[in-house]
């Protein structure tokens, strides 16, 4: 994608944080647990938060067929941005804080995808997205499952990443300020998993559930 | 706010999930170290990441005035939508997966902040909102800090919370299917800080940085 990015997602702003590599935007996009997808309704911006998948190179989500909201996104242009905080940057002086992070900016026109087969890979996949390993065990998606699903797909062509890392950039003259200055990473931790009440209790915990082995998603997708 | 809840931040698809009492939209926005602010830029809607902070009944935004997005976006429609991840949702079937959550989407227009005393309280604020405590110690903006910086300030006017909790909930006749269920817990967990090669060895960290203060940060809001 680099040499033909377009000015809508080109990073005008810390243009050195741009990054256009599909490699690099395609490893945020999967290590992000969810997205926020931005579409137009009635004139105004709205901002949903939903989970994803990255297939190739699209993005798949999806919603009951029977919301509104994401009807009215069918065919129509849509911004995919996922997100990840990496640490707190704390510089000398009010105006140098920052975030370190990692977030893509996807663009493009949802579509609505009719086909059964299609639909059943994209909701075993919006499974496998979030745990890796689950969609094995899981019961399949019924026939009534899939019709009472939308899933809608947007083409990753017309893309960004942002990336920040590293420590805090005080100007020259704040250095030697007798402020504590450096960064406060930050990570999604999982924490030990709570059983269904419902459940029979010779059920063993499967080991794609064990907390360092959800925890360790991004790095195992890196 | 109840009873006067606009049509478009009601909470549609299920609706059980709504809650709309101002105090818990503001501890949503407060806990959310970022935001999604979406608007419409040459009829494309975008959807950028970005630090917010909760002031009384209005949240901030900033940016570089050089920021030609952010000013696309002064005196528009906007949509702010802040999530939090609570836990991973593993049904007995694909179908009834979900995650943990609670998320707030405030719509309005995002007004200029141009008096200099309000644009320095928000900024101090914005600090404050990623580490209380940091704001009485790191260097204040200087004038021309707060004139190259843009504040953006959209009232909580217009907004709903979508709150998501508990185990699975499975179709009765997937219950017995011998499939772990639960949920698995996430949170964001600060680890040890970093500090910046270029700070004096003699500095000591702040207690407000210590991680556990910092991971706190949700609990000590609520």
């Amino acid at each position: 994608m680099e040499g033909a990015v377009s000015a809508r997602v080109r990073v005008r702003r810390h243009a050195d944080r741009g990054v256009y590599e599909q490699a690099v935007i395609e490893q945020i996009l999967d290590e992000a647990y969810i997205c926020h997808v931005g579409f137009v309704a009635d004139g105004q911006p709205m901002v949903l938060p939903t989970v994803h998948v990255r297939v190739g190179a699209a993005v798949y989500l999806h919603g009951a067929v029977a919301n509104a909201m994401f009807a009215a996104a069918v065919d129509h242009s849509v911004c995919v941005t996922a997100t990840i905080i990496d640490g707190l940057v704390m510089a000398r002086s009010v105006y140098d804080h920052s975030m370190n992070y990692r977030s893509v900016v996807v663009l493009g026109v949802a579509e609505d995808v009719t086909d059964p087969d299609e639909k059943r890979m994209a909701l075993r996949a919006l499974v496998e997205h979030v745990v890796a390993g689950r969609s094995r065990e899981a019961r399949e998606p019924s026939d009534s499952d899939v019709r009472s699903t939308r899933v809608l797909r947007v083409a990753i062509s017309e893309a960004s990443a942002k990336i920040r890392s590293g420590p805090p950039k005080d100007a020259a003259e704040n250095l030697a300020l007798p402020i504590w200055a450096g960064v406060v990473p930050l990570r999604l931790v999982a924490g030990d998993p709570v059983p269904d009440e419902l459940m029979a209790r010779d059920i063993p915990l499967p080991e794609y559930l064990e907390p360092e082995r959800v925890t360790a998603r991004g790095a195992s997708r890196n």
